[in-house]
This record gives structure tokens, C-alpha cells and sequence, in this order.
């Protein structure tokens, strides 16, 4: 089928709407005292044609499986895109005015909050790895015919995370994702040159390139078609548009960037409605057609194919386990699909790629596309989706972990290579910072396990538990130290070592619970027994168990990680005793940046090895 | 001046150099038992033209503000770089084998414990951003002759850092940059064409784009040549290289990545001993020349020209403050820079743009670039950086500002709109986890003024405390509580209400210090008096103060905090009375994901408000 043009009434119609959705963007910030207007008004023609030409929506279920998607990328035109719902009757109209209140879930910028908002966004420049993970799970899990949209402000574009993810939309050629950009920033005179260097950019990065004027309905309409009919690469739509286009005296203007009207919006809203030709206009968008939908997919109860299979004493790497996890519960649930950024063969997630290479998502070296990607691939619970790489890398995507957990994702992380017990590679490569980023994800959970077992048991807990998950595996080989029928609960840990006698708690996890294991053993030659905890999950922490066991131990603990001070387990204890008197607590971490060197000596030198904890438990005692 | 060929002699000195430094390579991996030497093989012909044909180096004094700079963004090539300071006579070629020792600085990555780094890297795509900051200062501030060169793999190239990267330098017209892509990867077939990508992109992004054999040393010099005589474009050269390149047997095979040759070491030495025609080759590097050097500068005793000017009980945001302390300190001093990521009207960066443009910085919206270009701005001690954008997107660049720890970096860090008192933006634009970042950060000092008075004195300490320093400034206009002669230290806390009847110790900053005092108005009413400390610095904290007045107050403490629970203020707290008996802590927090709506609404509802701060006191005199 070719191309048709829209007839004069169609469009019209759609002119009529948009300039409906320029008076609610008006409207609501007015009554809101804040927001952003006029960059609205730069959007009020594509968000017509995409919502009554466009898109296939079902307004029963904003988030049906099978409908199209479409993520706003610049955040803070919230309010047109707020109203251009309600003017497809998701809500009334009227409701627009409880923009920004507190008791309205009207936000400022869009959260999930909204049943028809699939992620949150206002941290410029994340849409389109969310988009591009929607549309690669559209494309090769659902096999389906949604389309993805979304909608980016040109001063976004700077955001290398853009880039990351053009390159990544473009390289597995998903012609279902449709990139917008609102290009409504340049004077109309560099306008045309600046417009070419986009799309030399974009065609570069491998994008069919198309630039429109954004306010023509025909030209958006054409381009919206050649993005349906182009196979085999994205498409990106510049659309040349105006800031506050159509807002009387504004238009153009930087002046009321991010401010409502004011005083100038009845006379812009008065010159709106003389623009409209049918003030009664009333469209609906497309419904959602029979065939292509999204398959039924079901993601509760995953569980290990098998139970873990080892031996007590084994020598086995964390990071390992983790690997032969996945393949386990991906053998258990086919929606389970694994993303790594380059670094597979460390952190094992190999171990996926080589059993169920179909649901191996690589993203080479660029976290914060890895972590977008997760999260559009998990909307409306498509996937369960893990994704991994080097611990301290997760850094380079904290904005998009906070901005998942503001997206209420199910997302779990798995950092490999924590802590200076990574020896030779140096401080650049070792996470001592992980825990405390993952523990200030609000809904978190932290799982730090320590052996094989409890570290594929953590895989399976993680598969099933709500929020940001994170896993933090070790790299050099532990002991076994649990039977593979152990079972482990979120929250609760384990007792690894106790004597009535003992007077001294010690906690640790990973690399410092044998540790605290041998420091525990040498104590005993001087007659002093120690009890040892290992938390298991770090956040939630089992502070009934701490608070018990350590009172059991006259209120004296200490505790060791291979992480900086701030944060991590030993501030995670501290927080669970804060209402506790009677506790002290002696805290072992890595206190300056380390080196390279053999993990133990690194251990020792950076003061977390047996050597250490013999001390302090020494010097604890006394207290 | 034409380009001239080299002569066969010349050409042959440095082909036999760079053989040398292949076997340099292959033992220092093969003594360390781990390292990349396969891709230090693809990058020696480039090492040794740059190190003795094309930089002006200082081997008495390698950080030479002077001297041309070289950033190895591909950190895990180290070996090589080492063995080129040691060809060129930096240090004895035998300490080579040192490499990865715990007790030599030749680190797996480099890190600037030597004297000759001038950043870490390890942490892919970062390096070009640093590179574009050194010259950035080069061209703009010292307007000197020297210089700046930055290799990166073909593998990182995915890094959206990069891209953000690229679009800064071609904006600035840095044409003294010059990146090198080490494009080693792919196989030989795909390459030409994968070489075309690269050229149309780096074209698109505005570079002077140049595709050479990165084997070929006349081609390499040809290059640079190019390079250096190319105006107000910042030179890309994409050299085609092959991993392992002349490596017997190892080749151009991928499965030797990361790993020392092993047994394949011997007959590759041997081989490269057969292919050097002259072994007892000298090649020296270029000194610097007498014209054309930065100028001397001194950025010690940075002082505010005027001190605070404010009357008690004014009404000032602390950003504002902010930004008029920049103004003053870049009155002072001369090397005082500012960079800002597009929010300079809102973190008020914008009073630094208005009195001394020329120091300003836009970055637009690329925070990674923003902090690394800060980075590299102030490498050599050539600058006092302030980096200014909403708190909360510095979680963006947390990989860089860890990185720069490990550079030793002195850069300077505000973040405005922390917390949930941002009000009606929402969730996305709050700065919730903002302490924690900056507390894990090794050596630095996160201050968290609650006045424009303090604001003003922390900007004045930070621009002279060494390592990374971090300014937390609050949206909403706060009451002045200091005197404008109140003396600031920092780890030294102010008390701000005390009486000798009191009975518990409230601790708050910004915004909840003022929660914290009206909380002890009320408690008053009831006959119970409450301590109120303001800590100033949250790294370091005053721990001795807290300690003596906790327990003024029978150790009962209520700390609050715009911030969540996890890394911030209240984790400080506890970790302060780590090894203290008796104490108990309550400490308040936002709790969920806040919402949009008025601030006051907000400070209440995720419970850090006076009526929470009362009710918990009250509570707390139980214990």
C-alpha cells in the first residue's frame, strides 16, 4: 500500500486537536503556577498525529501488551502529552488542572504512577534506550506488530546516552522503533544547517533519516508511514518546530523556557481558539488490530531448573554460580533474558549466551544504554530481566538505575569483580562503591552471597522479588559452605559459626566472611570465641537476627567489607542498631583508594584480612 | 612548512623502537602472569612515533605544565605506555617487570602515583573528555603551544561518553587535540567498511576525520602532521592496527584478549628480536620548546574578594549564594573556571557567566563530558575548577567522579535542587541520593551549607581543599543564620540552639535544620529543651562535637535529612558513634519515592518535617 494523503477534513481535525492540546498545556500550568508550556506547544502536532493518526492504543488497558509505545523522553513536556489522553478519553479533561498538586498523580514529570505512563522520565536523554528495549522485545520475544515511539528534545541529544543507544537501535535493526526529535531550540536562521548535521549524525549512526517540518501534518503523517515501511533500520523524524508555536507574543521566544504564560496565556489561549475551525473536534485514536498481538507470557514463580550441585569445600566464584544460575532459570521460564555490556566472559553471563543465545542481549560497552535497554525490554511485564558486568561499571548508569526505580522496575543487576580482592587489575576496576549505590535505590533489594549455592539461590530470589534487584558476586573462587538443600530467604541471614560462650559478633559477606571465619579461628587459640554472621542480603537487612546475636555477644561487633566506609554493610548494620543502646561496633572497610596486588595481600593491606579482625576483635573486647 | 618524509633511517629507528617496546610488552605481562600485552602489540608503532617523533616531553619534570599531554584511554594497554617512558629514558627499562607488583606503582591501569600520568583511566571513554579539558585550557586559558593527544580502543567507542566527548571538542574548535582510535577488533574483511562508519560519524560529529595503516609510521606521521596544521577542527586519526600485531602465531587471534603469551612468549620475542635491524637503537623524545609555554600560575589562598554581605533573617537560597561566592572567588583569582551542564540559571552558575564569560564552560547537557573535561581542566594544576548542575544528575557522571578520585582530582562539585524540597518537578529532578555518591568518594569533603553565609565559606574552602569536594545547595530560599564574620572550618560543626537542660540532640542541614529548630520551638512549649547542630561538613564530620553534645543530651540524637536513608547524613551520624556505648539514634529520611506537589506538603509527607522531628523527640526521651 502506498502512501495517501490525509483528506482536508482529516486533517483539520487533527490541526483542531492539536491546537486543543496547546490550550491544556495553557491551562494546566497556569493552574499549576510551573512548568513548561511552551515546550509543549513545540510538540502539540506530532502528539496529534501520533495519538489520532498514529498509534494503535487501547483505552481500556493503557498498558495492553499489544498496543504501541510511547516513552517522552523530554520529560518535561508531560502536560501535552497528560492532555492528549485525556482528549482521547482516558480521563476527563477537567482533571488537567490537578497538574503538579500533590494529591493528583499529574506530575510534573511523568512517573508510572499513571497507568499509561510506562517508565518515568525528566533525566534527559533515557527514552530512547527504553524505547529501543521495548522494540527489541517486540521485535524478537513478541514477534509482535506494536511500534515504539519516542519523543526527544533536541538539547537532550548531547546526552551520549543517546548515542549509546541510536548505535544499539541501529545495530540490531529495529525498524518497529521510531525516534522523534523535537528540534525547537535554534534561531530559524542556523535552523537548516544544524538540521543537516542531525541527520548526517543519525544516518551515520545508522538510522533512516528523515527531517519534517513539525507542525505540517501531511509531511509528519508521510514520515510516520515511511518509518512503518522501512525494514530493517530504525527511523528517526526530525521535526523542525518552533518553542510556544501558535502562543501569541511567546512564540519563539527562550524568554518563558520552563515558566506558565502568565499574564500572556488568555491572549494565547483566545488566539488558539480562533485557529480552531470545529471547537467540538473529538477524535479517537486507532484500536489495537486482532492479529500481531503481543503472546500471553507468564513470569511468576521462576525457579532453578535444577538445585545447585556441589560440594562442601568446592572452591567455587561467585560471579560463576551467577552464570550457571541464569541458564538454570532460564531453562525454567522462557522470558528470562540476560543483557551484558562486553563483559560476559567475567562476569559468566556467558554461561546464558552459550545455553539460549536467542535471549542474550549484547550491549557492548555502553552501561547506560545496558540498563535502559533492561528496562524498556521488562515494561508490562514482558521479561524478567538480568543484566550484569564489572560492579563499580553499574556507576556509569546510576541516573538510569534511580530513574528504574522511579519506573517502579524489576530489573536485577548483578556486579561482578567487587572490592580490592580483585587483585591485579587495580582500583579502576574494583567495586568498593556498589552497595552503597544499590542500597539507595528506593524498593531495593542487595543480596551479597558468599558461596555457590547461596549465590544461585540469590539468582532465583531475585527472579521473583519486586524492584531493583542487585547481586554482588565476588571474583576470585570461595569455599562452599552451605549444602545445595540450604534455603535462603530475603532478609534473613545465617548464623555460620556459634558457641554460647562467644564474645564477640563478626559479620561479613563475600571475601570477608572467611575472613571473619579464620580471625574467628585464631581467636579460639587464645580462648576467645566469636560468632559469625553472614547477612545474605545486605538491604534487606535481618536486624532481628543482628540485634539478637549481637546482644548475645554483649552488644560488641564487628563488621568487614571489601567497600569503602560509606554505605555498604557496615552502615547497613549501624542503621539497624541506631535505636539500640548498648551496641559498639568496630567497622572494617577499604579506607583509601587501593592498588594492584595479590588479593590476599591487597586484603590485608587495605585492612579487612583475618589479620585485622583478629585485632580489632581483640581491641573490642576491652569495650 | 610542507610535510616531510621521514628519512629510512629515521623510519627504521622507530619501526626497531617499536619492536622493542612489543617485547617490553610480552615480559612485563609475562612477570606480572596478567595483562593485555595483544593490545599494547596493535598500539606501537603509534606509541613510538608519538614518544619519539612527535610529543614535546620533559623527562626531568614529566608533568611539565609545558610538555604536550598524552591520555591512554585504553588504560589496559598500561604496559606499553610504561615501556615507552622507559624507551625514552624516564626510568629503567628492568622495572618494567615490575608491572602489577603491590610494591610498584606500574598498576595494571595507570594511575597517577606516577609521575608521569597525569589521570587514571581503566574505565573506558573517559579519557577523550579529560583530554578535551587539558586542551580546552591549552587553546583557551594558557594559550600555549603544547598539545594533547588520547588514544582509545575501537571498543569503547560505543561509550556515549565519547560521543558527548566528540560534540564538546568540535564545538570548542580544540584543533591541539588529536584522538587516536586504536581500531583493532575486527577482522580484516568487514574493516574497510567499518572503517567508513567511523569516518562518517567522527565526519558528522565535526572532526578532521583521517583513516591510516596504524602500522605504517610514515602514514602515522603524515597524520599527526595533518593534525597539527589543521585549524579550529579537532583531529581524529582512525588507525587500522591488528591485535597482537607481529606477535609469532598470536596475531590477530582473539583468544589470547587479557592474557599473558605463556608459552607463546619465547618465539614471539625471538621473532620481534629478528625483525629489529638496529638492537642497540636510542631514540629520544622531543624536548619542549621555549616559546609558546603556559604561563606560571598560582592557585593556592583562593579567597571570596568581598566576604558574605547579608543581614540575619534574610531569605537566600543557598545556590544563589553559590553562585555570587563564584563571581567573588573569580575576582580573586584568575585560574578560577566554572562548568555547567545547561542549568546554569538554576544552579546560578549564570553569575560566573555574567562576570567572567570567558571562564564559563558551557557543557550543555552531558554531564559525564562536564566532569571530565573538569578533570583534565584541572590536571598540572593549571586550573580551580567548580562544576555546577541539579544534584541528582551527577549520579550521571558517578563513574567519572570515582575515576577522578583516583586521579587525585581537585575539582570542585555543586549540586542544587537536592531533595524532596525541590517541590512540584518531581521525583526525577530530586536529589535523594546525591550525599551518599559524594561521601563514597575517597578523600573528599561534602559540605552541606544551611545558609548563604556558610554557602559563601564553602565555596571559598572548597576552591582550597584538595580532592574532590562536593557543595549541596537547597532550591528554596533558606533563612541567614550566621553572622557574616562567622568563621567556617571544615569537619568543625556550629551548635545553633543549646540550653543546659537539654535533653536531646537534633541534627539537620539545609532545609532540615530549620525543621530541626522549629521542632525545638515546639518541644519548648512542652518544658523539653532539645540541642540543634549543624554539622556544616558532612565529610568529615565533627564526630568529637556530636560525641561530647550527644551525650549532654543523655546520648538521645534525631538526625533528619532531605535525602534517603542509605549514605547520607544520618548513616554519618551513626558511623561517628560507631564505637560509642549508650547512645540511641532516630533518624528520619525520605522514606519511598517522593511525588510533585508544594515543598512544606512534601517535608511532611515523606516525614522530615518539625512535626515529625517533634514526634520522634518525644519518643526518643523514652529510651
Amino acid at each position: 500500500m502506498s502512501y495517501q494523503k490525509l483528506d482536508k477534513k482529516a486533517l483539520q481535525s487533527i490541526k483542531d486537536v492539536a491546537h486543543k492540546l496547546r490550550i491544556h498545556s495553557i491551562t494546566s500550568t497556569q493552574a499549576a503556577k510551573s512548568g513548561h508550556p511552551t515546550s509543549c506547544a513545540s510538540l502539540a502536532e506530532i502528539m496529534a498525529v501520533l495519538f489520532f493518526q498514529q498509534m494503535r492504543l487501547n483505552l481500556k488497558h493503557p498498558r495492553d501488551p499489544s498496543s504501541d509505545r510511547l516513552v517522552l523522553s523530554k520529560g518535561h513536556a508531560a502536560p501535552i502529552l497528560y492532555a492528549a489522553w485525556a482528549e482521547a478519553g482516558l480521563f476527563p479533561v477537567e482533571e488537567l488542572r490537578n497538574l503538579r498538586k500533590v494529591d493528583s498523580d499529574l506530575e510534573g514529570h511523568p512517573t508510572p504512577r499513571l497507568n499509561f505512563i510506562d517508565v518515568g522520565t525528566g533525566s534527559l536523554g533515557q527514552g530512547i534506550a527504553v524505547a529501543a528495549g521495548m522494540a527489541y522485545v517486540g521485535k524478537y520475544l513478541d514477534r509482535a506488530e506494536y511500534r515504539t515511539y519516542v519523543i526527544l528534545g533536541d538539547g537532550e541529544s548531547t546526552e551520549g546516552a543517546v548515542w549509546e543507544s541510536l548505535h544499539f537501535a541501529a545495530h540490531y535493526k529495529l525498524d518497529n522503533l521510531c525516534v522523534i526529535f523535537d528540534v525547537n531550540k535554534m534561531c530559524p536562521v542556523d535552523m537548516s544547517a544544524e538540521m543537516e548535521v542531525y541527520r548526517e549524525r543519525l544516518d551515520a549512526f545508522g538510522f533512516n533519516a528523515l527531517i519534517v517540518d513539525g507542525h505540517d501534518i501531511d509531511q509528519l503523517t508521510k514520515a510516520f508511514y515511511n518509518a512503518a515501511s522501512t525494514k530493517d533500520k530504525p527511523t528517526a523524524i526530525m521535526a523542525r518546530t518552533t518553542k510556544g508555536k501558535d502562543f501569541l507574543s511567546v512564540e519563539g521566544s527562550e524568554e518563558l523556557h520552563g515558566q506558565p504564560l502568565g499574564k500572556k496565556a488568555e491572549p494565547a489561549i483566545q488566539h488558539l481558539q480562533f485557529l480552531i475551525s470545529n471547537p467540538n473536534v473529538r477524535l479517537t485514536p486507532k484500536r489495537v488490530s486482532k492479529c500481531g498481538r503481543a503472546p500471553e507470557v507468564n513470569i511468576s514463580n521462576i525457579m532453578l531448573c535444577v538445585p545447585p550441585n556441589y560440594r562442601l569445600g568446592d572452591s567455587v566464584a561467585t560471579r560463576l554460580a551467577y552464570g550457571t544460575a541464569l541458564a538454570k532459570i532460564a531453562a525454567d521460564n522462557p522470558r528470562v533474558i540476560v543483557l551484558d555490556a562486553d563483559t560476559k566472559n567475567s562476569t559468566y553471563a556467558d554461561k546464558m549466551r552459550d545455553a539460549f543465545p536467542a535471549r542474550f542481549i549484547e550491549c557492548y560497552i555502553a552501561q547506560q544504554n545496558l540498563v535502559g535497554v533492561a528496562v524498556g525490554a521488562t515494561c508490562r511485564r514482558r521479561t524478567v530481566a538480568f543484566v550484569s558486568t564489572h560492579a563499580t561499571f553499574f556507576t556509569r548508569a546510576y541516573d538510569q538505575i534511580r530513574m528504574g526505580a522511579i519506573s517502579n522496575t524489576n530489573v536485577n543487576f548483578a556486579g561482578s569483580h567487587c572490592g580490592c580482592s580483585i587483585g591485579e587489575d587495580g582500583p579502576s576496576h574494583m567495586g568498593l562503591e556498589d552497595i552503597a549505590l544499590f542500597r539507595s535505590i528506593p524498593g531495593s533489594t542487595v543480596f551479597y552471597p558468599t558461596d555457590a549455592v547461596s549465590a544461585e539461590r540469590a539468582v532465583e530470589l531475585a527472579a521473583n522479588t519486586k524492584g531493583v534487584c542487585f547481586i554482588r558476586t565476588t571474583y576470585p573462587s570461595t569455599r562452599v559452605i552451605y549444602n545445595n538443600d540450604e534455603v535462603f530467604v530475603v532478609g534473613q541471614a545465617k548464623i555460620v559459626r556459634q558457641k554460647p560462650s562467644d564474645e564477640v559478633l563478626l559479620i561479613g559477606a563475600g571475601v570477608t566472611l572467611y575472613e571473619c571465619l579464620a580471625a574467628a579461628e585464631r581467636l579460639e587459640e587464645d580462648c576467645i570465641t566469636a560468632r559469625v554472621i553472614d547477612p545474605f542480603t545486605v538491604k534487606p537487612l535481618d536486624t532481628r537476627l543482628i540485634v539478637k546475636h549481637g546482644r548475645l555477644c554483649h552488644g560488641r561487633i564487628v563488621v568487614v567489607e571489601d567497600h569503602y566506609q560509606q554505605g555498604g554493610l557496615g552502615e547497613a548494620v549501624l542503621s539497624a542498631l541506631a535505636d539500640q543502646r548498648n551496641f559498639v561496633v568496630k567497622h572494617l572497610y577499604v579506607r583509601t583508594v587501593p592498588r594492584s596486588g595479590p588479593p590476599a595481600v591487597l586484603l590485608d593491606m587495605f585492612g579487612i584480612s583475618a589479620r585485622i579482625i583478629y585485632k580489632a576483635s581483640i581491641c573490642i573486647l576491652k569495650k
